[in-house]
């Protein structure tokens, strides 16, 4: 692979706050980004050496953006796989996406690399059961996903979800939720971060804690399935392992094909953040260390958290502002990390 | 002082890495950034939210670029204090530049405050001495700067110079050097870094070490000289001061009115980096942590040293490149930071 050098432009499809930290990572590294968005006022233009306003099923549009750019990324994992299948480089690859963007293929992916998860079954023709019915396509912070108790609760849900395919997963009693966030380059090498815990209400993160409640076997044991994940799909890039750990098993959750939320943390607390790992792995460059050298909170400023401004700069730890124009309910408005020395992990 | 909330502009006058990193800084709290610059691929572009290409003396593009923000800064203390003074608002103010232009008064300033400099004297009319003889106005990296001993060399420099008004200043049997960066606010408040220990070559910084061999007690003198200095000024924003450290005192060298090449260290090893320190003051919010969580080393890539690219990326430690279009020799290219487990000061 030939790597993109200093002053070489990185093409981002996406243009919201992880679009928005992988062009401030880029730029560090003496990189270009060029962002395409459909949105006319995406956080990440205001960062970014040139931007590109255009729908994801633009072919000509998304044709010169692709022209103009030394490789092609994307922080948003719902970009149609056809689309990314039209840029000449690009990483992750289409092929992970169409694993990823399909609960049942993911799932079912996973449990062929002998790796756990949740039991789940296709619900299409599903007349009665109880746990998460989850749409298999475009679902993220709890849309498309709806708890279920019965045949009646079932058939209001799926009527809800417009009779979309679905898979019915069992409720699972974990102990707490994790995460890996790992990258892999083009040749092979691997760079996992220590798996945070994480915390969410609403279906939505709210906090990620590292180091995490779990052991260090079982945080190598959580390193390796991203190993063995990023292997498999001959993955480039960043990728997130959600994880729920249960009593004795750690089962995977969901694979996330980008930067994800519960990894801001490595911003302030490791060498290499994710967002500079991500873009090293797609320019070809050397992965960075993903060593941890402080301990870490981050808490994500949802809606009117972020409103009182002057409060957040005032009250310590690193303050992001994503930039958005508007504050909405339920909308990831910036977060907040907190470091301290390092402990052992527990 | 009315602050500029998130979503607000900040202008920044000059277009180099100082004001690169100044811009990254501010797209972390959420404000955009406006840079202005003679040079059309002026590096701080690739990351702002808008440009100006225009002259420094241009003043109707300069009352353009003003009415486009709502406070103006600079990253380059040679900007004519009367482009300063057409601002509305600005910081730091057009008074300290008309002080920190001129060595003379700089120096004089400085010693009407108490604080010790090397002993210096105007140079127009001397005919013979030894010292290091320094125009008075536009030096830097060593620019406008020749050892001279007795009166033959003397007249060689003075015409070198062009005869421009110079100082002489008598050779100081120092140390080491070192710096203080420091913030103040329009409320004056005050923070200060722990100061580095600096060396240079060829009038160029090379490496930046804190903690200093300063004592604690010196540590802390000089910050109070720092904040000394910025009362006088009324001050609004990151300075550095430039300390000869001798045997017996700490020398003031120079006063930078910006942010500092010899403070880079302070984005990996404190809370607040000094980029973040400059735009938080000038934009009115409330000062962040000085704090510094980590020891840290601070290593200049000069010219040919960013060419080899891919090496730097493969060692280690945290590569800052500055997008430049051209390695140029005495170029500062870039920088690169590594970070250790805090240890006390020596």
């Amino acid at each position: 692979m030939i790597a993109v050098p200093p002053g070489g432009t990185i093409g981002i499809l996406g243009g919201g706050q992880l679009g928005r930290m992988l062009a401030l990572a880029a730029a560090r590294l003496g990189l270009k980004t060029h962002i395409y968005s459909p949105e006319s006022d995406a956080p990440a233009f205001q960062v970014s050496a040139a931007h590109t306003v255009g729908a994801f099923d633009d072919k000509d549009a998304l044709a010169r953006f692709g022209q103009a750019c030394d490789v092609v990324t994307f922080e948003f994992e719902n970009v149609p796989a056809e689309t990314i299948e039209g840029f000449e480089r690009v990483f992750p690859s289409a092929a992970t996406l169409r694993i990823t963007q399909d609960r049942f293929e993911e799932k079912t992916f996973v449990n062929e690399l002998g790796l756990k998860t949740a039991p789940f079954r296709k619900a299409d023709r599903v007349l009665d059961g109880s746990g998460i019915l989850k749409t298999r396509r475009m679902g993220y912070d709890g849309k498309g996903q709806a708890r279920v108790n019965g045949a009646r609760e079932l058939a209001q849900a799926r009527e809800r979800f417009k009779y979309a395919p679905c898979i019915l997963e069992e409720l699972i009693d974990f102990e707490f939720e994790a995460s890996v966030i790992a990258a892999r380059g083009a040749d092979g090498s691997f760079a996992a971060y220590d798996p945070p815990e994480n915390i969410h209400r609403d279906h939505i993160l709210r906090r990620s804690i590292v180091p995490s409640r779990l052991g260090d076997a079982q945080a190598d044991e959580a390193k390796a399935m991203a190993k063995t994940i990023a292997d498999a799909l001959d993955y480039v890039g960043v990728l997130a392992v959600e994880l729920f750990v249960t009593k004795d098993a750690l089962l995977v959750n969901e694979i996330a094909p980008r930067v994800h939320n519960s990894g801001h943390w490595t911003i302030e607390a490791c060498v290499t953040s994710q967002f500079e790992q991500h873009i090293r792995a797609v320019a070809g460059w050397p992965l960075g260390s993903a060593a941890r050298h402080s301990d870490a909170v981050m808490d994500n400023l949802i809606g009117d958290e972020a409103a009182d401004w002057r409060a957040l700069a005032a009250r310590g730890g690193a303050l992001h502002l994503y930039g958005k124009s508007e504050i909405r309910a339920g909308r990831k408005m910036g977060h907040v990390t907190h470091v301290s020395p390092r402990t052992a992990s527990e």
